[in-house]
Parts: C-alpha cells; structure tokens; sequence
C-alpha cells in the first residue's frame, strides 16, 4: 500500500532541488516504515532569498487584492480536488482521518476564508487605508491617512510537525494575499507531506514565479541573510524560538519575527456546573477530545483541567471512565480514535516529561508505558491524566509541557483563583471556561484575557456550533503572550497586516488622494457633468456636484411626521423641544434631512448608478428649525470596481449644509455604478 | 543665575530615594557647570517592578478610560501651568526657548492630545472591544468577538537624552491610559530635567499611588525581572537597544519590546520642484531647519538631501548660505537660533562620524572644528553639510549617522532612483518629498512607504499649515523598520493598544455579551416597557423593541419621491426598474424604509431619550416591493455614560424586516440618553 521511500526535495529558484546527501531517513508513526529521506545541504539560501524578492514579490504586488484573493481561492479549490492524495500520505505521520481532516481540510479551509475575507473585506486595490484620515490643519491644507504597503521581502515560515498542511496554508494565505512571497520549511519529522502539498501547488502553476518556495531540510544560513523587509514566523519548541530571536541578523535588522511555541492551556469547569449540568458533560467531553484528538501533539490542547474542588472526584472518574475507550490504533484503521506519536523520539521526550510532572502530582489514568499489543512498532502511547492536589505550589504543572496525551487534573477554590492558576502558566494561547452563568462568564474571561491569545466559553447554547477548545479559526487571533511566544496570526485581516508597512503619509489633501486613491476634505474636486451619469470608466475621484438649496418649513416636518409616524416631540412641540438641551426649537428630523438631500442630489433618469445600497457614519451636526436651508455637496470618495462583475461600489462623501454654511449632516453614501454605461449598454438592453 | 548643583534621586516604590554613591557629575552643554550628580546604585529594581504590579496596576486597571483620559488632562494642565520652570532647567540642555518648546510644550500637548483623544475616541468602559463581531454558527448561537485588556505588568520605558520631557510624556501618556503603570529611566545626560517634571507630575499628586516610577541613574539588573506581561520601550543607539532586544529575560519570556534608534532620514526634492518653484524654497527652509534646530540631534532630523543632478549646485549654494547665518550660541540668549550639542563627548562623537563620512563625501559646508569665540567650554559646533556625488556606492552617507547638525548632499537621476537610496538607508523614521505633482508624490510615497513609518509630503498648498518633516504627532505612528528599529509608537488609539493584549473570546451570543457590554446577535434580550421610557439608570443592554407592521403602498413611495425630490427611475418606472441588475420592479426609497422604521420605533414623548445624532452602517439588504409589509426589531446595543454630562450615547441594533422574515435594513441608530428620568427630573423642568 505504501510508495517507496521517497528522497525529498527543496523547491529553490523555481527548480525542484535534492540536497547533496541522502539525508535523514523518515519513518512511519504507525511501523516505523522507511517514508523518505530529507536533505538541503549545497542549497544556496541566500539566492533562494534573492529570487523571491526579485522574482515573486513584485509579481505579487502587481497584483490587486482581489487578484490575490481569487488566486488564493483557485489554488485551494485545486487542493481540495486532490485532498485525497495528502490523506493517503497524512495516515503515515500518525494522523487519523479525523486528525488529517483538521490538518488538511482545515488548511485549505483557512485558505479559501482568507480568500472570501480578502475579496469582502479589502479594497481591490494595492494600498491599504488604515483608520480614518487625521486631520492635521483647521483650513484643511494639511492632512495624513495611515497606509499599509507589502514588505519587500519574503516571509520565511519555520513550521512545527503536527500539522504540514494547516501550518503551512495558514501561514502563506494571509502572506500571499498582502502581497509577499513565502519560503516555507516544514519540520523534518513530516516534511514529506508539506512536500507533496507544495508539488501539488507548484504543478497547478497558479501562482506567479518565486511566490512559494520549499525547503525540506535544514535552512542552513538562510537566516544570516535576512533584512529589514523581510519577516520571520515560527512555530515549534521554546528553546528554538529564543534561539532564532536572538540571531544576529534578526536583532541587528530589527526583522519582524513571530513566534509561537509552548502553551499550558487550561479547560476551567465553572463553579455552577456541577455534576448533571450540561456544561459538566461538555467539559469531559471537550477534555477527553484534547487529549486524544492528534494524540495530543496540538499546541492548543488542553494541558491543565481546572475544577472546583467540590467536583474534582467526580471529574476523576468519569474523565478515567472516557479516556478508558481511547485505546491507540492505527491511524488508516476504520474507527481508531487516537493514532500514535510522531515518533519514537518524541514518546521518550513525554515520557521523560511525565516523570517530572509525577515529582508533584500523581498518575490517575493510563500507563506512559503500556504498549497495545501487536503495535510495538510504532509510536503509540495511551492517554495519561495526573492529578496535582496543590497546585498553587506545583510549579511543574504550570511549567512542564508533556507534548501528548497528557493532561493534569487540578481543584481551585473560587474564581480568582482559577484564573491566578491559570496566569501560572505564564502566557498560553487559549483557555475554556465551562460555564452557564453570565456572571462567572464576565469574571474568568476578564482575568484570563491579558494572558491569552484566545478564550472559548463552553455551555448548552453553543454546545452543538461551538467550534471548540482546540480550533484556531482564520477570523480569530492565534496567539498568546508570555511563553505562548508572544506571537499574533490569523485573526481574518490582522494576519494579513503583520506582512505590510504601516506608514503615516501626511501632505496637502490633493496630494494625499493621488496616492490613497480616496478623496479627502481640502483636495480638489471637478464639477460639470452630474457624477451619477458617469459610469466607473468615466468617474474620477473628486467628481463633484452640489446641488440647488431647498428650504425645510414647518409643513414639510409635520407633514414628514403624519407620514412616518414619527411624531418625536422634538419636532412637533416648540415647548418641548427648548426644554431638551440640544435643541432651542423644533428641528427637522434627521431622516428628513438625509431624504431632502437625496432629493436634491439624485439623477432620475436610468443611467449608470444603478442603487443606492447603504450609508456609512452618517452625523446630524447641527439641527435643522424651521425657515433653514439645506444644500448638498456630494464628492466621489471611493471607486471600487469588482474583479467579477460588470459593476462596482462607489462612496460619496455627503455634505449637507444651512444657508450659513454650518453643516447640518454628513455622510458617506454608497452606491453600486455600472462599469460602462452608453451605446453599447443602452444596445444591449 | 543657576542653582547650586542637585543630587538627583529616584522615585522608587512611592518614595524619593538616592542612590547610595554621590555618581557621575552632569554638566551644562553651554557653560559645562555642573548641573547635577546622578547615581541609583543600590535600589532594589525587582520592588520597584513588584510595587508597579501591585499598585499602580490595580489602580489603573479599576478606572475607566475616560476616567483615564480626565486624569491625563489635569495633570497636562497642571505641567502646563509650570512650564517656564521646566524651560529654565530645559536651556542647561542646550536646548533653545524653540528647541525647549518642542520638548517641555509639545510633550505635555502630547499628553493632551491623548486625554482629549482617549475621551473621544474610547468608550467610557475597561475593556476595548476590537473589531467587529465574527458570527461562527448560522443560528447564531456561538460568535466571537476581539477584546483588548490592559496587560498586568509594568511598563519600562528607557529613553533618550535629547527629550527629556517629550521622550517621557509620549510613552507615559498611552500607557496610562491603556490602564498600565511606568517605570521611566531617561538618559543621563538631561535626567535633571526629567526629574523636575517627574516631581512636578509628583508634587499634583494625580496619579495613583505606584501609576509612575522614575530611575536616575542605571537601571541596574531592573530587566533581569521582566515577565510577558511587563512591556520594554527603548529609544537611543542601535548598539545598546541590540543588547536590550537579546537580553535573556525578554527573549525567554517574550517581553514586548519596542524599539527606535538611529534612523538616516532623508528629504527628496521633487523632480518638478526646480529652483523658482516655491516647493524648492520650501525644500531649503526645511532642510536647514531640520539640520540646526535642537542642532541636529533629533531622531528625525534629514540626514540624507536627495536633489535631482540637475538642480545639486543650486541646492548647494542657497543651503551653504542659509546655513552660514546659523552660528551656534548661548541657548538662552535671545536671538540664538541654534544651541550647542548636549556634551563634549556627543561633540568628539559627532566629529568622528563626520570623518567616516568623509571617505565618501566632501565636506562643502561649515568646518566640524570651529568654534565659536568666547564659548571654549560648551559643546558648541557649526553645522556642516557634506556632498556624496556618488551615492549609490558611496554605502557609508547611508550607514553612518553624525547625530548633530550634519547632513549630506546627493543628486539622483529619476523617482526610482530616489526611491532605491532612500530605501539603502534600511528602514527610518520618516522622509520627506517636496512636490506639488501629483504623480510624482503618488510614485514616491508609495515606493518609500514599506521602508518608512512616517513620510511627509511638502508643497505650496501646505506650506503654511504643515507640522514639518521632523515633528512625531500623537495621531500619527512614530517609528520605522529596520535600522529605525521596527517599533512603533503613538498613533492616537493604536499606540494604547500596544500596552493591551488582544484576546479572541470565543461563546454565545449571551455570555460574550456579559464579557464585552455589547449586545450582539442571539443573545437574550428583554421586551416590557418600550426602551425610549427609560434612562441610563434603568436601560439594560438586550431591552428590545417589536415595532407593528407598516404596509409600503404604491402610494407611498410616489409620494415620498415627490415630497423628497427623489425620483429615481427605481421607484418610479416599473420596466426600467426591471431592466436594473439588482431589482424585480420599482422598489421603495432606503430612506423611506429608514423614516418609516423611525415611524414605527419613536416614543414620542417627551423622555429619557433626548435626540438621535446619527446612523452608523446601514445597509439596504433586500429591496422593498409594493405590498411588503415592514416591521422593525430595535436593540439597546451599547451604553456609553458620559462622565462630564448628564446623559451619555446608546447604539441600538435596528433591524427592518419584511413579512417573510428577510431583513431589509439593518443598521444602528444613535441616540443620546439621559442619566435619570422622571420625578426628580421632571421636578427640575
């Protein structure tokens, strides 16, 4: 059933590359059989580092972000076509169908989120605004807009080995879609299978030239190389994420680096949910899953169980009762819960690590040792629950990671000190509570927040959407402070802005539009033809009209009240409305005003705005009495065309002002505008 | 005139404490009297971090933000009000009344800005919510929403000699206000003045009790006890923040660790910007400016003068005349443009770097050694401007920065080589351009923004109003990758957030809700009393309005449209409407759908509710057809009480449906609140 040992290769310089010497030899999780042999020695990193900065970084910025979404989202349609393939090799790495579901369709997933994120929530454009324009002068001579450009460099993604395929698209979606290109090197442990993934990617030819290369092996001095512009992500042991921090290059070029290693990760069972609560039973259940699910080898599997001490017996059990089930088995095998570890290595290095959790707490389930018969081969090891009675003074506990199917069961007393426990493990990427109580919800959330990176609260409502304890998801922050390693990914369009300058350009507002590309107070606006008559081929930013006055009497907003309903006595009682501390008389209604303005601004005729679909910010700044004026200047802010539509979304900038210039309203309105409009489009109809 | 030399102290664990040696004497830049001893051998660093955690933070952490801001703004007014004591030790610095107004006036509006900033800006609350919220079920019953809470360390700031009060107010200001307590430790050379200000900010006794901590003298082994929740600022030379960044402790904890150090900043003038044009006037004044006020030692003085070849020696004549009448003098003296150095030592080391610049450049004006008769004891130096006619080898003008009043002069030969040396300068602070074409500013900024933090464009429409090339502002980010360090300061609101961990709370609609104030989407919510009956004292967040049903007739938008003036073909031609992409058939205005939503929310009344001030994002999700029915569902989404007023903002969730169930309108209504309503108020009328 298993191919022949492969002989991996690196992806340098757009070549498929073998190292000088056969290398490392890989071996099967479950038999210990040959997989591969990995090698990168003779690469020249340096060039690798060159081609994708010469090569695929300014293809990449060439491209707008939704050009970048969309060619994230054909690449992971491609790859869940040949999800297939990466199972048949995933099983090989200890991997069950449901441990490989995670890895790889979770990674195309986290894929394809980032592809509709980016294609909704960015501009289809290559500059990003951040933040609102700061206004920096009263005569609006002088202002700035933050903006975010692509890094220069190429992001060097330095993965752990329990999730080849989540670790690496997790990272290169959010690279890619800001516009930087990637060198990806996967643990060697199970490199084999990031391989098979990167030549699936390579084989499609979606993306452009030096956007993704691949080392397998060591990275050699890829990083004495790197500079400034260049980022440098990891995920993997503490001691190897200090020891690349502090590298020479990485300090001297302040290169931004992000890390993401140990996390003690806690599961608290609230004080209201005792045993035959529905939250009881989810936590068990949610504990027992961390456990086993992955044999444990997830950097946010539950670590520490926190239960009110009332309630420790009763966890005891029915955790012992549950993990009693999760007998280890073959990975490919129909109905194995839990495949084996990594490696034989690495079921020393837990084992070594529950002897030093068993200096201050004891083993209440499972044997570190046992092995299942038939399978002395493998890496297989059931799961091992300790127990620590006093944990505000077992260091270890907090401290001591075993990177398997262990966890340590713990009482706390109250609240505070849960989350104190919690805060013992110095930083971690996630914790749960299980609670149903809005109250204890507040209380732990608030303690643990400053010391995760993520916190997930368990109960009856969410019990069957929740995504649970252990999933970071592409919209939420994968992180934690401390010894998590103080790293920040995912998180929707934070993960894509840790790739891009942020940059504060300040000038006269002219200027500033021509390189935001969005209209400001104070720049130059153009005014002839009505901006609704003009399609997306025509539009200009700064398109400008302003429109006739109209006076707003007190029949127009009493006549407005009797047809809306709205009789708010700000409007219709003059007594009343000077007794309110904004008003001196009866004012118009807001929605009046924004109705007025429509009025004065709007083009009937059929042409190429085809809708008025929202108003942003909209601000009543002044009231409107009876007798005033109101005239509109309406200014083309935004142009937004789609990649895949014969349209696209305009923003107005939406003055309304009195006879005496006070601006009574302002407001973005958003339209959608035909991207041609004319002949051919009247033809056609 | 001056006062008898100080022994400087430092305020350690609420008390004033000296060091247990008298310590290295500091002398007056001017005159070399001696100013002050400075020593803190012997304090206990470790109690002092203890003593910030345990009560400054508390403190902190149990204000609000507006609260936050309330206390920021008295002390700024209180410093204010004793300015001319902090300009009288200010020119012992060197520093000029102008160079002393940047530092002692522009620190404390700094702190001003933040306090009016944070009042505006934040909510009335202690905890941020970051974001939107992420729906992660259909059904809504399990959502995540990002928060930001105050990390629980302390915050060390270590900074630089040449502001002695702004380098201190723009850290401490956000810090204080994301809720975390200072340990500040200004350079040695000008800590006297830090000092003063510090027992200034002492003496107003506003801050909590542990808020701030002052070190004058080394910090000892203060960074041997740093954990992940304490945040590290440095601002000074590359070599000692490389120290800092590789310093066990923060990397083995992953200490935050913000950096800004020495930075080559250039100013480019424009291709079009030709001697005549006021750009090129503009481009002189300000490039002399930035090389002699506070004699160059600024962080974001112009250290690189990039010209197009064509124009060098006209640049070179007119800036070696402007420069000729900047003789260096008495910094109090009156008509003294430019102070001397801040010591003999910063002197010998400017000279040194400018003989490194000499291997590639040409001294073309000023002389490094002169100096100024009758002023032998001071650290007096004229301002030299070198010329590299080679620049694109000549590595050095690129690397080597002489921090005093020395620049060097360069030509380039088209916008993409202008872009290319200022990016081999590796990442500064800030550059400047000085062009009034839009393309050229367009092409320049945007090729200089992934190797800047900050660049200013300069031209004859902002001339006037414009901050300048080397003024950091509170709104705007202050740092640069690279050799500037890639750290990131101020940015209005993004700078507090530097001292708050984002977390990702993840659970029911109800539960988030308790966490974060804010009423999302499937979380309880309470009908009974209509809401607009009720003031802040009694509102709870989920109190929810079911509006009737309101038919929408023909009748109505043909009314509405000739009432408003809004007759868009959509609402009144049913074939054209057809022929519209996005409708069925002529559909009802949004704003009629907004008014008529109004219509059937409104208690109108007089009551707690005062006025609605506005609408934030609203989207018409559905169109509106003839005969459907609206019905409007209104949410109290967030309660925000002024601290200073008698009422405060809510936003409520607002929601049109039709009679089928498909949401037509969703957006949030803004309103204002009293504080209490009824008898008493009543009474009061």
């Amino acid at each position: 059933m298993n191919a022949a040992p492969r002989r991996l290769e690196s992806l340098i310089c757009g070549r498929w590359t073998p190292g000088e010497r056969q290398g490392a030899p890989l071996l099967d999780a479950a038999t210990g059989a040959l997989v591969a042999h990995i090698d990168a020695s003779g690469i020249d990193m340096g060039a690798a580092l060159d081609w994708g900065r010469r090569t695929g970084g300014p293809a990449l910025r060439a491209m707008s972000f939704h050009d970048r979404a969309a060619m994230l989202k054909a690449l992971g349609l491609a790859l869940m076509a040949r999800k297939e393939v990466f199972y048949a090799e995933s099983y090989r790495t200890g991997a069950t169908r449901a441990d490989g579901w995670v890895d790889i369709e979770g990674g195309i997933g986290t894929m394809l989120t980032y592809a509709s994120k980016g294609r909704r929530e960015l501009p289809n454009t290559r500059v990003l605004t951040d933040g609102d324009l700061e206004p920096l002068s009263r005569d609006h001579s002088f202002s700035a807009q933050h903006i975010l450009t692509p890094l220069q460099g190429v992001a060097v993604h330095i993965n752990a080995y329990n999730f080849p395929v989540w670790g690496m698209l997790e990272k290169i979606a959010p690279a890619l879609l800001a516009g930087m290109p990637c060198i990806v090197k996967p643990a060697s442990q199970t490199a084999y299978l990031t391989e098979l993934v990167v030549r699936a990617i390579n084989d499609t030819g979606i993306l452009p030239a030096g956007a993704l290369q691949l080392i397998c092996g060591s990275v050699g001095d890829l990083l004495d190389h790197v500079t400034g512009q260049d980022v440098v992500t990891f995920t993997g042991s503490a001691w190897t994420g200090r020891k690349l921090r502090s590298h020479k290059p990485i300090v001297e070029n302040s290169t931004r680096f992000t890390m993401e290693a140990d996390s003690l990760n806690a599961s608290i069972l609230g004080p209201d949910a005792g045993p035959g609560t529905p939250e009881f039973d989810l936590f068990l259940r949610e504990v027992a899953r961390e456990m086993t699910s992955k044999a444990g080898q997830k950097c946010t599997a539950i670590r520490r169980v926190m239960v009110p001490a009332a309630h420790i017996d009763a966890v005891q059990d029915a955790l012992a009762r549950r993990l009693a089930g999760a007998t280890p088995g073959l990975p490919a095998a129909e109905g194995t819960r839990m495949g084996p570890l990594a490696s034989l290595d690495q079921r020393e290095e837990v084992r070594a690590r529950i002897r030093e959790l068993q200096a201050v707490a004891r083993i209440v389930a499972g044997d570190p040792d046992a092995v299942p018969a038939g399978l002395e081969g493998g890496a297989f090891m059931a799961p091992v629950l300790l127990r620590a009675d006093d944990p505000m003074t077992a260091v270890a506990v907090h401290d001591c990671e075993a990177f398997g199917p262990v966890a340590t069961l713990m009482p706390y007393d109250g609240v505070d000190q849960a989350v104190a426990l919690a805060a013992m493990g110095k930083g971690s990427l996630v914790s749960s509570v299980f609670t149903d109580d809005a109250r204890v919800a507040e209380e732990m959330v608030l303690g643990l927040a400053p010391f995760h990176g993520r916190v997930m609260i368990g109960n009856r409502v969410s019990a069957k959407s929740s995504t649970g304890h252990g999933s970071p998801l592409a919209g939420l922050v994968h992180g934690g402070p401390g010894r998590a390693g103080g790293g920040e990914e995912l998180g929707g369009m934070r993960g894509v802005k840790h790739y891009m300058q942020r940059t504060a350009v300040q000038g006269a507002p002219g200027l500033l539009s021509a390189v935001t590309g969005r209209w400001s107070e104070g720049a130059p606006a153009q005014t002839g033809t009505h901006p609704f008559r003009k399609s997306l081929a025509e539009l200009r930013i700064g398109d400008q009209l302003v429109t006739a006055a109209r006076p707003v009497t007190q029949e127009d907003v009493e006549h407005f009240a009797h047809f809306t309903g709205d009789t708010f006595y700000a409007h219709m009682d003059s007594d009343a409305a000077r007794a309110n501390p904004f008003f001196d008389d009866r004012v118009a209604h807001g929605y009046l005003i924004a109705s007025f303005a429509a009025g004065l601004f709007v083009d009937p005729a059929p042409g190429p705005v085809l809708a008025n679909y929202g108003v942003d910010h909209m601000r009543f700044l002044a009231p409107v009495y009876f007798g005033d004026t109101l005239q509109v200047r309406l200014t083309c802010k935004e142009i937004n065309p789609r990649a895949n539509a014969d349209h696209g979304e305009v923003r107005w900038d939406c003055q309304v002002t009195k006879q005496d210039g006070t601006v009574a309203a302002q407001y973005d309105v958003l339209t959608m505008v035909a991207k041609t409009w004319g002949q051919a489009a009247q033809a056609a109809e």
